[in-house]
């Protein structure tokens, strides 16, 4: 019970700071000795502190008033994907404190080096959280593939030719104390809740994320949460097959969305294989010479471009009809590509929606590109932490 | 807060029941006397009565036991479907108390008349729960499209060719007063819900549902509760596309899954088109040319079937990609066509969802077939009750 009061707490707090005790009391229904009781319990665990005054009402003294501690419980985002590497810290307040990109080819990589990789990473982005006063609650790891959180096993990711990677045990090796577990997560899923907090989300409502990279993801956020299905593998967008007995895919399957509009899989249909271009997340300026071909205005690669927005449109018209979102978001290499992609993608969604509805979905682009998934990661350290902050204590 | 506490002390009236005054304070918390004047007051709408004695503990004499009135709050389901009606009463302990079906086709006939005729059945219903002496709470209609509950309209039902039909106002016009206003809602929905409540739906934790009849759609379940999506449009199974450029469907589209599999599809592939033959919930047998066809081993009927069944197998595995469910139900006229398209269905079902997951979800058959959605409409009456007493008051 103390618990769920803690939670109730910090919550008002995070609504309507900066805020007197006795105006919490009166939001929540608890005795102002039970208020500053848990305030007290908040306080220690870092979460809250005391600043400033506040005025209330037309009379009296001002009175002390309380607000989250940013600096009191920050998380620790981290990213493996098939084409790079990223952490980030991100304050109990959800400021971005820190950002690293580091574009890498983990292909065929052994996992044991690519995760002793992450650690390296992950630890210089705990020094930079140090060095700003942080304390660091917890990490989450963002993957690309279907992962068993209860087991933290990255169960199969087909673009890195991974299989049964116990990611949290060889993470929590290479990583210094944190005060929570490391957890992971579907890097689409991560996504999606990067574009909730980071992004376009926080006005969205109920939305599907497009995540575009190597492989091809969907976040399904409704009432603010991620919707994973029964075994935690919903969203596998990627995989939903577009071309009947097209392409063979890393799944096992043939002709699946990936194979049409995967980052690859452009880049192959734009003459541009083999280039050595990293993703939408990666510094280094990211798919530099699609986007240049794009802009210069070569045919090959717009055509290939508008094929992938096709083949898009084509798999979120099924995405329409099942689940009926509110607004669709493309985010990934789709965030660079829109110009050229967008147009293709929304028509098509439109023809094949047919005239069931009044209104399509909007359809909007992530200002967020490939750094989604580790912002998400990070904030759902802050989210789980606002939840249930008896984690902490 | 009094409202709440009347649907806690039900709930738990109906999880333990029959059950002491004395117990149900144990478990709400509740004081002894706060128990006894929410039971009087459910009593007074008639949910609750008194019967019979309990034994608790080693001591003591018996306690007077309350149990829930299963005559107190009766739901009336009603459903106009593409080639018939249907009408059903089910009790507050979620018995089945009447049902009626009547074949009657629908098509390009105005939707005042029909509704006008099934306003009979329901009366008919109504003047059967009186003389078993049920009290009805209120009634849902199940309807065959797009639903606007808000404005109690039906907004486009493409196999009916119908658009904006106030059917809320058009049904209490006809019936007799009832507690509860009427409420509409899909057929794929109710029939997902019909299935939880009557059917396998009670061992199957999150499902989809998928409802064949002329249309074709999906009711998705999770947490015991249906998706409706942003809209209310969610579920939209069989304006999927499974084959790009092929035939033209009432909704604008091309190549549908209701072009493939749905019943007026599969009978024109068996060569039955124009038989007079009925939905699945009709009461004259329902299928039965195509069925004693199959049963013949006649070649262009089954293949017709195994036809239906590859299709909507390719779309199951875009469903299972999206929303990851523990077990898919085939219901509506798939339920009596399984022995002849499961197999297509979950061959093809197995081969499109990849070798990604290890387990496909589970391949299940209805055993209400057709009947399933009047059944969900009169259970979502009961369940209104359930989770809002007050509404009776």
């Amino acid at each position: 019970m103390r618990e769920h009061n803690l939670a109730v707490v910090l919550a008002e707090v995070i609504r309507h700071q900066p805020v007197t005790r006795a105006r919490l009391a009166e939001i929540t229904g608890f005795t102002k000795t039970t208020v500053s009781n848990l305030l007290t319990v908040l306080a220690e665990a870092g979460l809250v502190r005391d600043g400033g005054f506040v005025h209330e009402g037309e009379r009296g003294r001002p009175g002390v008033a309380v607000s989250i501690d940013p600096n009191g419980a920050a998380g620790l985002g981290l990213e493996i994907n098939v084409d790079y590497l990223a952490a980030c810290i991100v304050d109990f307040g959800r400021r971005i404190r820190y950002r690293h990109v580091v574009a890498s080819d983990h292909r065929g990589r052994a996992p044991e080096a690519v995760v002793e990789a992450l650690s390296r990473l992950a630890r210089e982005a705990l020094a930079s959280a140090k060095a700003q006063e942080l304390a660091v609650a917890g990490a989450v790891v963002a993957l690309p593939g279907l992962i068993d959180r209860e087991q933290g096993l990255l169960r199969r990711a087909p673009n890195l030719g991974w299989g049964q990677v116990p990611i949290r045990s060889l993470l929590r090796a290479g990583l210094p104390a944190l005060r929570l577990a490391v957890d992971e997560d579907n890097e689409a899923n991560l996504a999606a809740l990067g574009e909730l907090w980071f992004g376009a989300g926080r006005e969205l409502g109920d939305f599907v994320h497009v995540s575009g990279e190597i492989g091809i993801g969907a976040g399904i956020v409704m009432d603010g949460r991620i919707f994973r299905g029964a075994h935690g593998f919903a969203g596998e967008l990627g995989h939903i097959v577009v071309e009947r007995g097209g392409a063979a895919c890393g799944c096992g399957g043939r002709g699946c969305l990936e194979q049409s509009a995967g980052q690859e899989a452009i880049l192959r249909a734009a003459g541009l294989e083999g280039t050595k271009v990293t993703s939408a997340a990666s510094a280094d300026g990211s798919l530099s010479a699609l986007l240049a071909r794009l802009e210069a205005g070569d045919d090959r690669a717009r055509s290939a471009v508008k094929r992938a927005g096709k083949a898009l449109g084509i798999t979120l018209a099924s995405v329409v009809h099942l689940l009926d979102p509110d607004t669709i978001v493309l985010g990934g290499i789709f965030s660079a590509l829109a110009p050229w992609a967008k147009p293709a993608v929304a028509k098509v969604l439109a023809k094949g929606s047919g005239t069931l509805r009044d209104a399509m979905p909007r359809l909007v682009v992530s200002r967020l590109a490939g750094g989604a998934a580790v912002l998400g990661a990070a904030g759902l350290v802050v989210e789980r932490v606002t939840a249930e902050p008896a984690l902490l204590l």
